[in-house]
């Protein structure tokens, strides 16, 4: 174990000493470390729940229990022994029946003279290892036992722990700049999207704004891949419940299948995913080896039950935008197809600046139950995929063993945004289930039937999850190339409006997007709100440029670029669009 | 009532009398004029259901009544006499307590010496009006009584009739032609859309050609609007039932909503319109009479629980797209909107040379608790639409009193196809109802709150339907600009292999869709397969056109063009592409 882990979970024990001085009667449930620090679920006696300054209280406790160099002492008791120690907490009770049911060991730790915890361990050996400047209680939130809404709901206190008091202080100046960037908020101050009651939580509506930057990232993708013989195809967002029941959607999905049942009785579903209607379309007609691959792209929303309590902005919606496709080929063309895509993924993060991570997730040997071909078959194909990362010069992968998918193995890419956070975005999967549920094939050389390959090949995966996280990459101001609005004209008085008029319908034009800022309020108001809006350029029309016909140019990313011919500006930003799109 | 109409209802008795000779106690239920023949639903004695053999004897006697010229006489006959006359005719009964519900007269139809039948009228003086000629009977089908299915199955003949022989003549020969052009048959052997039994029925699947076709079509309207001053924006498919209820859809589309419980017991409907979604976003924020019009396009699906019995292909499907968008405007506005939609309708459909009919659809004076907002509104709102179609030279416009929405008056375009039949096609609607429930509003002049009016202005309406006319219109002989695949390349053998790649290959290099017709396959083979998917042009390259570095063009609509170098091929296309696009 990390001994960063180590430190966050050893805190979490100091917590709950802290905790207990402050409420001897407190019920402890469970306290992890987590990225970032530790939490503690505690049930309160009635009317104890904390507020923020008994969080401040509790920290400088667990500082002194720090500067005391505290050890932590294992010992292994009998399940009798620890039923009787945790009789009256029903949380310890439920987790000890869970160890003795798995036929394991019970440990509690000691901490300090009074305190011990049924605990698997994981601890400094002594507190003297914790820096007392570099943890932080940071927040209270409810919890329900287990994650499940039918159990009681806990209270939850949070807290950050590093190595050092500077990363900490990094740490929570990324949080704050984050918290700037919020996309929820950002979003709709950019009038990207809007969320409406009446429509409901988890279905963001897009404006005209956010629907260019939506089309403009799908056009990015789709002219990457059309360079690799992709071709676009369109399916109808519900099914009859057959179609999952036969690809084995309807069981696992289960929980977070939008249902409907029609008037004439039969059930339907609205889609969570598209790869059985693209299995559907591959499977129209019979095929030669040499009609091979098909490589169907389809930009489509899906649909998630998701609880209410889940949703998050555009990160996690009910419903999303894949920026699918799926190739269906011969085993032997994988490797060609899986390049194509590899090399996709990477060109479009690149134009983003989000450095990607490669990880080959692979199955599980030691429990082959687990997951559907052969050992012969799942050397075969992770052999293909390890061979090719090779190739590409990315011998830095990380191995997953164990996350594979059950049907095949995977590429997953992790990307790093502008503040350092990493995130799932883009996969590639080998998938040899469907084919096998939905009896795809071809006609080889010899005239046989033979069982095909597909793989899964989304980019952005949801264009809303991307835009979440493009949103507080780039805070908002996105690159010319993407930006909803690439300029704005802005007058001076009314007396200016004719010219500026005149250069607005030249930028449009020319295929720029502008928009003219021709309202009767000072030049400074609107300086003010372009620069909130983010837009790349902004063009002042006043006495002087109409004098001149020039436009004074000022660019949100290198300033004031002084007064100039349009024909300039205009030859700037196409190189610009140029050089930013290839 | 028009003469054919009152020759079709006359030979509905006929038929009947032909019947009754045939068996004596067949019940008849009902037997209406309808557009091009007549039908009569009837209930058989048992095991005495009629086959086509028997259609035509049956079709023979009304030839012979015919000659009789026989005469029609009504009678008045009192509710008593009538329940007597029919006790044995349970179809018959329920449409005598009709008639007496709504305190209407009983009236009877006498023909020839024996047949009399329950009907309000509509005949020919004497069967000699009729031409023993111009008619003749069809098919069988089954029809529910009153078309609900929870009734008894009755047995319908169908015959067609018209004036002269020749008019049948022809109108045999349109719907002849009309087979062979079904979409449902053609779609598919085009390889445009398929459907899977897995999906369900009306859940059309879109291939890569079918797909290319409705993104042609959707950028034919979407570069029409966008001089317009239109904007795209985007939806999810899904919505709370609070949506619908405010919009007054809940209620009215309800049989027709797919409705969906969510995990959390919501009430969530998938959208059978975009309206209310788009007077969301509208709603987003507060606006200025500046700001407007607000023009949102959107180009997404649609759902509507459609009966099975009522799908036909893309006709009439459950999921189907719109072209859809909305204008928000002031009413001062109106006519300049108005005429802008009606210039991108007839732009759009004259590319295809469908010509359009123009119906003015106006409220119902008569009956103005049917309608929202007073006399001085409809007239004025009238008026304009009136004045518009005026001054763009549509005086030939019709007048179509209670055809309006409850909501205001609309626009219809009718739009006649190659075989001559007409199709309800666009709409634009002006609606001042959702802008009263949703309190949409802008700030005028005066900084006061003013009401606004939207209108709806889908071109195509549903893609799938207006593809559905399209291909049976062209007979799947699309424009160049349209065709999915507009060029092949067709090799005599295998040597000819690296020459035709390279056409190929420049022809896509050149923006043109081309395919590579390679296989190993005789030329005729290649040729008539290459006829039967209308592919607008197809190049032969042999020894002659490797060695002299041309090809031989053959175009689908103007036959063998002769060799050539391909830089005057790509010429004429790029030429026609233009011509067909602007």
């Amino acid at each position: 174990m990390e001994e960063l882990t180590r430190i966050r979970h050893s805190l979490a024990h100091l917590l709950a000493m802290a905790v207990l001085e402050y409420d001897s009667k407190a019920k402890l449930a469970l306290g992890p470390a987590i990225e970032n620090g530790f939490y503690y679920d505690i049930e309160f006696s009635e009317g104890r729940n904390p507020s923020p300054p008994d969080l401040k209280a509790f920290e400088k406790n667990m500082k002194k229990l720090v500067l005391e160099k505290l050890s932590f002492e294992c010992r292994e008791i009998s399940p009798e022994e620890a039923r009787k120690k945790f009789a009256d907490n029903p949380y310890k009770m439920e987790l000890i029946d869970g160890i003795i049911e798995r036929g394991e060991k019970i440990t509690v730790y000691k901490t300090g003279d009074d305190f011990t915890d049924l605990c698997r361990g994981g601890h400094v050996e002594s507190t003297g290892e914790i820096n007392p400047d570099a943890f932080a209680l940071t927040h209270i939130a409810g919890a329900y036992w287990r994650g499940d809404e039918k159990n009681a709901m806990l209270t939850r206190i949070y807290g950050l722990a590093f190595e050092t008091p500077s990363a900490l202080a990094e740490y929570r100046k990324m949080q704050e700049e984050a918290k700037k960037r919020d996309h929820k908020i950002l979003g709709p101050e950019l009038d990207l999207f809007t969320f409406s009651p009446l429509v409901g939580a988890g279905l963001p509506l897009w404006t005209p704004k956010g629907t260019t930057l939506r089309m403009l990232l799908d056009d990015c993708v789709w002219n990457l891949r059309k360079e690799y013989g992709y071709e676009r195809v369109e399916i109808p967002h519900i099914t009859k419940k057959d179609l999952y029941e036969k690809s084995g959607h309807w069981d696992k999905f289960k929980d977070e299948l939008f249902r409907i049942t029609t008037r004439e009785g039969h059930e339907f579903a609205m889609k969570p995913m598209n790869c059985p209607h693209h299995c559907q379309i591959y499977a129209r007609k019979p095929w030669s080896y040499r009609d091979l691959p098909q490589r169907y792209a389809n930009t489509t929303m899906c649909y998630r039950d998701e609880q209410s309590g889940e949703l998050a902005g555009l990160m996690r919606a009910r419903s999303f935008t894949q920026d699918d496709a799926h190739v269906f080929c011969r085993e032997a063309e994988v490797k060609d197809e899986v390049r194509a895509i590899y090399n996709i993924v990477t060109e479009f993060y690149g134009m983003f600046g989000i450095a990607l991570e490669v990880r080959l997730s692979i199955w599980d040997k030691e429990h082959p139950e687990k997951y559907l071909g052969g050992e012969e078959s799942w050397r075969k194909s992770v052999d293909t995929l390890e061979k090719l990362l090779y190739e590409l010069g990315r011998k830095d992968f990380e191995w997953g063993i164990g996350e594979a998918a059950f049907y095949g193995p995977k590429i997953d890419f992790m990307g790093k945004d502008s503040l350092g956070r990493k995130h799932q975005i883009a996969t590639i999967q080998l998938d040899m289930n469907m084919p096998e549920r939905f009896d795809l094939a071809c006609t080889n050389e010899e005239g046989e039937r033979e069982r095909i390959v597909m793989i899964h090949a989304a980019v952005m995966g949801s264009i809303e999850r991307f835009l979440s996280i493009l949103i507080e990459h780039t805070g908002g101001a996105f690159p010319f190339s993407l930006a909803p609005v690439q300029t704005a004209v802005l007058t001076v008085s009314e007396k200016h409006n004719e010219y500026a008029k005149g250069v607005w319908s030249e930028l449009k034009k020319c295929g720029i997007r502008a928009e003219l800022w021709n309202e009767n309020e000072s030049l400074g108001k609107k300086i003010r709100n372009v620069k909130l809006q983010k837009v790349p350029y902004f063009l002042v029309i006043g006495d002087k440029e109409v004098e001149s016909q020039t436009v004074t140019v000022e660019s949100r990313d290198e300033g004031a670029l002084g007064a100039g011919a349009l024909a300039d500006f205009i030859h700037r930003t196409t190189n610009l669009t140029k050089s930013q799109t290839s």
